[in-house]
């Protein structure tokens, strides 16, 4: 499982805080501890901290590459600001995200041949969010052969059929699971699949209970990666305890603990 | 779901304990607070508290007749055990178990036909528990067949694919899961599809995470029965979660007691 660190985001208090501030050691803090936690990868959103969105981007890069040699989920919604932040970075870059759409697509993957970066692609278009299987699993094939045929290698493709809050649509933690079902066995060598696990959860009270149970559920019908807070341990427990019921991770009394220790 | 209660089974001390001192009201408070925290069908298994199977299961079942209306389900490996015991019971039976070779299966179908009751049948035969997916399908539609043919409702039949131990072999659990997928795909009317789910986690340190994650799992791969502990608050909140997430319950805030308050 490729666990994305959602935590250095301008969205949480903590972090909007520390940007405000010029706060290096708080953003060095978060880095770290989401590493130590499990992170595979670091995401790095300004969110609503301050307008400066490029400048604040590189600003959060340097701090966290200061600690971390993880890679980087560079996630902002314009291309612009990816473009200006991105030649600044020395880790790897993953640039979240893209639309399906051929014009975005295309600047997208050009972006990221340039600089050796993956890249998440929204199974999404300008028409918006489809509600169907066969329109995600139609979007993210576009994304993912668009990809491809521009050179890019397998590994550094993530579909996100984004996951909708369960309380606005009940319908579609379930249309996810089949696409990601429908999109590995259409596949292979099959792309990874990615969700921004906590929306399926927003507005809900009991939000680590329903993020860790539908997870679970994903990682059976073909998640291998996911944007989450690795410092939520019941949520990473159930993540590795999925994986090792699926034989991902070889069984041992001591799996929880041996999992970190890598 | 349906919930098969699993504590009134004399492989745990205090049943243990309280079928060698008759003491109804221990049994009389499991069957009842079982049923509190979700159970809709009560397992009686004398286990190894005494070598009088049979009179000690109709104790037990007098017990819980006496202050619940739950079918039950009449948990001994022998056919003669079940069959003195079932003319005495007057809440709705479910036999657990039969394997699904011809002889046994359809001794266990006759007695199910003339007291209308429901018939668990494990996906093994004489040659032992399969470890191949095709192998458990093709012996589940064999038992799945065979009562239908012989007039049971579809209602009435339990399909137990048989999870073993992961700490035993680790592919076990995926294949199980496959094997569900596969006889509900089948199968229009499905039927009911049980594991005896602790067994899952069988000698390893992590009993009730290890259950609560291939619970909702398995979920999403069509079980919709199992043996459990219903009074395991931390797994029961798994599987509401699980048939929630998948649109089996509708969600609102308080989707977790609304459960209960059915």
């Amino acid at each position: 499982m490729i666990i994305i660190g959602e935590r250095i985001n301008g969205m949480f208090n903590d972090v909007k805080k520390a940007i405000v501030d010029k706060d290096e050691d708080a953003i060095k803090k978060l880095a770290l501890e989401q590493e130590q936690c499990g992170a595979n990868i670091l995401d790095i959103n300004v969110g609503p901290a301050t307008r400066e969105q490029a400048d604040a981007m590189k600003w959060l890069v340097q701090c966290v590459e200061s600690v971390s040699k993880l890679p980087l989920a560079l996630d902002n919604p314009k291309l612009s600001v990816i473009s200006e932040v991105i030649p600044e970075c020395n880790n790897k870059v993953i640039i979240n995200s893209t639309k399906a759409d051929p014009e975005p697509l295309m600047q997208y993957i050009e972006l990221c041949m340039k600089h050796n970066a993956g890249l998440i692609g929204l199974t999404m278009d300008a028409s918006g969010i489809p509600s169907d299987v066969d329109t995600r699993v139609a979007l993210g094939a576009t994304v993912l052969m668009t990809c491809l045929e521009a050179g890019m290698h397998n590994d550094d493709i993530f579909i996100d059929p984004i996951i909708l809050p369960v309380n606005c649509d009940q319908q579609q933690p379930t249309n996810v699971m089949e696409m990601m079902r429908q999109l590995v066995m259409l596949n292979d060598p099959r792309p990874h699949i990615v969700l921004g696990l906590s929306n399926v959860s927003q507005g809900t009270p009991n939000r680590s209970l329903i993020n860790r149970i539908y997870c679970s559920m994903a990682i059976a019908a073909g998640l291998d990666s996911a944007i989450l807070d690795p410092m939520d341990k019941e949520l990473m427990d159930a993540v590795i305890t999925a994986e090792m019921l699926l034989g991902k991770q070889i069984y041992c009394d001591s799996y929880l603990t041996a999992y970190y220790g890598k």
